[in-house]
């Protein structure tokens, strides 16, 4: 396996989370945004659409998203289970980690991308280049703030997302959350079990890399 | 298990089709978007989101969102498995299905929610309003052109978008390609592989309901 990491950027940073918390270590090249060079040729050769995180398999497939790479590498590392082991649970576990992509991920990019000048014609990653839309940045405001309301929601009743054990869900959140600081957004102070949460998942290995 | 539906929209579609290729009888609800049922009290008792589509496992827990569902009924009811058996069919499954939602899902809704007079402060689903921006679907357009020429590719080499085997992301692909009609849009002609595999799947009988 050979893994493209940017350690700079928050979908990389997912992929590492899920990696460290199976345990694994695995040939990693890091790929500099900050200096283009996922959209150089020679990275487009590898991943055309100019994304990292990207997991070349064992089996010599290229995997571009992190909903990818995090099936391959449950399937074939089970131990610990990161996706759930019940039918229920399995469902709950890629339940949150797609609100927390929609609801929350989504949102903070938009109000970063579209606002920042280093993101000037950059307002979404890949190929192509889009030119900013400064009201995603008003929208992605309101849309935070619900995400939040939804974590403290789930977490009042729930120490993890999915349920009692620590997930891919966990990992998705926790990066877009932590992410969320280059927006000058933080968790409202009041929302104590999402602070504690959070607090929780900062503490663990897999949340220094 | 308790299935809430919608025989308009897209989103719903993509549970119906997958519980239907697992030959799988679910009982059903119908949740009339076209009369704002899913705003209803009634409704956000079930599903505080204000979305379908939304299933009721048998151990009670409550699924919005389609990848939550998906995983559910895959695990639970194996064969004929959509997605995946080996890990590199996981991982190839969920990657596709992740393309599919975000570079074509996303601006195919986002170009039809930010211009027709029937989303008028309705431009994202769930319970808040958000005004229209008239630039997501310029974007939105530029994008979805993006998104054939990926499909395109993929299925020139491919019979399926995660290999040689019908899965989730035919699925997720196909509804949105298909909604993409009411945004007057449909695959390039000349995109012969592409159109060779939508034809493909139209004729399964998941596709009609």
């Amino acid at each position: 396996m050979l893994f493209y990491d940017c350690s700079t950027a928050p979908n990389p940073r997912r992929a590492r989370m899920f990696i460290a918390e199976k345990g694994l270590t695995i040939e990693t090249r890091e790929v500099s945004i900050a200096k283009g060079e996922q959209l150089s040729d020679a990275f487009r050769a590898i991943n055309p659409n100019a994304t990292v995180p990207v997991m070349i398999t064992d089996e010599g497939t290229t995997l571009t998203e992190n909903l990818g790479i995090a099936a391959y590498l449950d399937a074939r590392f089970p131990e610990p289970p990161l996706m759930g082991r019940t039918p229920d649970e399995r469902g709950r576990v890629l339940m949150w980690h797609s609100i927390a992509e929609h609801k929350g991920g989504l949102p903070i990019a938009e109000t970063l991308r579209n606002t920042h000048p280093a993101f000037t014609d950059r307002a979404l990653p890949g190929v192509e280049n889009h030119a900013q839309i400064p009201e995603l940045a008003q929208r992605g405001t309101k849309r935070i703030a619900h995400f939040f309301d939804l974590l403290e929601t789930r977490l009042t009743d729930s120490p993890y997302l999915a349920g009692d054990e620590f997930t891919l869900a966990d990992i998705t959140a926790f990066v877009f959350v932590d992410f969320a600081r280059v927006i000058k957004t933080r968790i409202p102070q009041e929302n104590s079990a999402t602070v504690a949460w959070y607090e929780k998942i900062g503490a663990r290995p897999s949340a220094q890399l």
